[in-house]
């Protein structure tokens, strides 16, 4: 019936297949199954009775304008309070250089658009963040990868990737995900005097950035490229586009993310926004604002990190507690994830049922790798979070995984003897 | 300083200039500006205290799901709805029928993204809707153009524009934007069938139909295709895709719009949308539930009818007693449009600066053509909004606007003379 439709599809869809994670998710949304598949914050941190009254204040205050057509860029407020909170970091940004977007996705996917050529390559970390693989392939992308260890990207091999010419390098310097990792500030200084170097400029990534639960917070590469190399003069933004969100610090529901970028992309952006939705939800965006506002934002960030903290440190011990111990994990400073890997010959696709049996459930390695060689790169790693269960459900996890794990390994033993 | 971005745009990115509509709209933005020239529902009628209510609902009975995460979908309540809603109009789809988009901008977008090469031609009706240009001229789209007149789009002249092989048509048929005109039922069948006999599909952008001020209500092309052509069994999405919103019933800042499609497009559609942002705002979605559901939207839609009805009233009344008699206008029986012709000689590109000074502003013809020799169609043309504007000054915009139009043909007759 709808042939007529089905022969016309695009050639940029052809390799849109069902996405695993995609499936994989709906399985492990069955109540019974304990799920650090996700990549979702706990539910019981959302402040829901300051929506309560921030909502209640937005409607009554400016309803007719809250729920009208708005401005492609944003919502002025929100672009300044943004612009005033990266200014903490460094970040030196007006409201001018600060594009409100539907979530960090929205903005990967405008980034795409403006700047990915079919076949052109983008420089990424193996592994890396699978939406972004997923917004840049789309446009045609191509992947130079350049693997990771427990500092993040490494350097030593960038120069090398580099002279590949890719057209950008997509990073996520902080408590990356899927990795857990986090770049170290003297790799720090060395990407970004290569990115220089080369000419090749950078997507900083940072969505969890105000997440850390030890150790002193890094500077972002946009600061440091400005600071090293002397970029000045009003604004400060040059060699580096730096993406953030609310999603991880007041709700993902609302669909709020932005990019910090110089006038002329951010214009150029706006325009490619406009022919994709308009504008992001006016309303949203206000009640947004008068959310954070009065520096609630920030208060509420302190509990979030508490609250993250235990997790990430109960799941660290139950795993030292019930895992073989030929398995091994990086320790995350902040964020919401941590990377497993297997012992050699251990699949993570093929622990997947046998997990699932055990009513828990992960994401497999391969799903954050890009093609290019990578596929086969993450099947002896998972990842897994952990700010969505509560501490006793991860404890119980954790045991139902290594149940898991050891399953599989004396099937493998079987096997082999 | 941010030359190492300027040299990376993408090819598609090479038309993308600032946009005259953009730059109009801000300067009429001025408060002593009587505007026609944007497409805005009345701040008035939007339903503040049902806002109020269905915010406080929502927040108190599943605020951490509406804050959370939610299925690229959309919110399950809410696309059964709009199942049951589009029914009522001979529609028969399935709430897998339909995706929540981010407005019915967004549908177009992904509608772009998923069927246009670079050089696909798309059949579009001159004058059409500009968004639309915008979100497909990204992916590289081509046009076939086909005139319109009081009845809509002429499809005596569809036959041979058909044989160029378009991807598709992109159809407005009721109180079209910018031309207010509605496509008769006599065309709506020659349209469904040329369609099915050439296999060109249809995409059905209907986001006024309920706004209706006079005569019957139409039966939409996707109901015309499935009753003609005996599309059947299960849901009766056939060559037709359709598309609607919240915009001009609920609110526009929510960006709430859908897309009714067959299941397998619907799939593409929603991979494609993961890519994009993730999901619509399940905020939103939640809310904009609550305040339509028990019949609500049914009631709020009839008072918008009343209101938006006096306006075009008034308008009408107002170009029949103050523009010269060479001036002529559709009368439009929905909608928020109607479309004025300059006699010739006259441009409406050169009124605009006479009108604004005038403190009056409307969106000139030029606008709605897509490129390919139709660029200069539109200047003898100008798009009037009435649905913004109170009555009271309507009648005085109109005054202004016929004073502006009364200077130029003066400065016209001075050159000739």
């Amino acid at each position: 019936m709808s042939t007529a439709w089905k022969s016309r599809y695009a050639l940029r869809t052809k390799d849109l297949k069902t996405s695993t994670i995609r499936e994989l998710l709906k399985i492990t949304q069955r109540p019974e199954v304990i799920s650090f598949a996700g990549g979702l914050p706990a539910p019981d941190v959302f402040p829901v009775e300051r929506f309560q009254e921030a909502c209640h204040r937005v409607l009554q205050s400016h309803g007719h304008q809250a729920l009208q057509y708005g401005a492609t860029e944003g919502y002025e407020p929100l672009r300044e309070m943004i612009a005033r909170h990266i200014a903490r970091y460094g970040i030196k940004a007006q409201a001018e250089n600060v594009l409100i977007t539907a979530g960090s996705q929205q903005a990967l996917d405008l980034i795409g658009k403006l700047f990915i050529n079919p076949g052109d390559r983008v420089l990424v970390e193996a592994p890396t963040y699978l939406g972004a693989l997923q917004a840049f392939s789309v446009y045609g992308a191509e992947y130079v990868n350049v693997e990771s260890d427990r500092d993040g990207l490494r350097t030593d091999l960038l120069e090398e990737r580099l002279r590949s010419g890719p057209k950008f390098m997509y990073v996520l310097p902080n408590f990356q995900n899927p990795g857990g990792t986090t770049l170290s500030e003297g790799r720090r200084h060395q990407l970004v005097l290569l990115a220089d170097k080369y000419g090749i400029p950078i997507i900083e990534d940072d969505p969890y950035g105000q997440l850390r639960y030890e150790g002193a917070h890094l500077p972002p590469l946009v600061v440091i490229d400005r600071e090293n190399l002397r970029r000045d003069e009003g604004y400060s933004i040059g060699n580096v586009i730096y993406l953030s969100t609310f999603s991880k610090t007041l709700a993902p529901g609302l669909r709020l993310g932005w990019i910090v970028a110089p006038p002329d992309v951010i214009l150029k952006l706006v325009h490619l926004k406009q022919g994709a939705d308009l504008h992001t939800s006016t309303f949203t965006q206000a009640v947004a604002y008068e959310v954070a506002r009065d520096n609630f934002l920030d208060e509420h960030v302190k509990r979030i990190r508490k609250v993250y903290r235990e997790r990430r440190d109960v799941m660290l011990e139950s795993l030292q507690k019930y895992f073989p111990p030929e398995v091994t994990w990086t320790h995350p400073q902040g964020g919401l994830f941590l990377w497993v890997t297997l012992p050699e010959g251990m699949d993570s696709n093929k622990l997947f049922p046998t997990a699932l049996h055990e009513n828990v459930a992960f994401v497999p390695g391969n799903c954050f790798y890009a093609r290019n060689g990578f596929e086969d790169e993450g099947s002896r790693h998972m990842r897994l979070n952990f700010s969505y269960v509560q501490p006793e459900q991860i404890r119980e996890g954790i045991q139902h995984l290594a149940a898991a794990i050891r399953q599989q390994r004396l099937e493998i033993q079987a096997v082999h003897s």
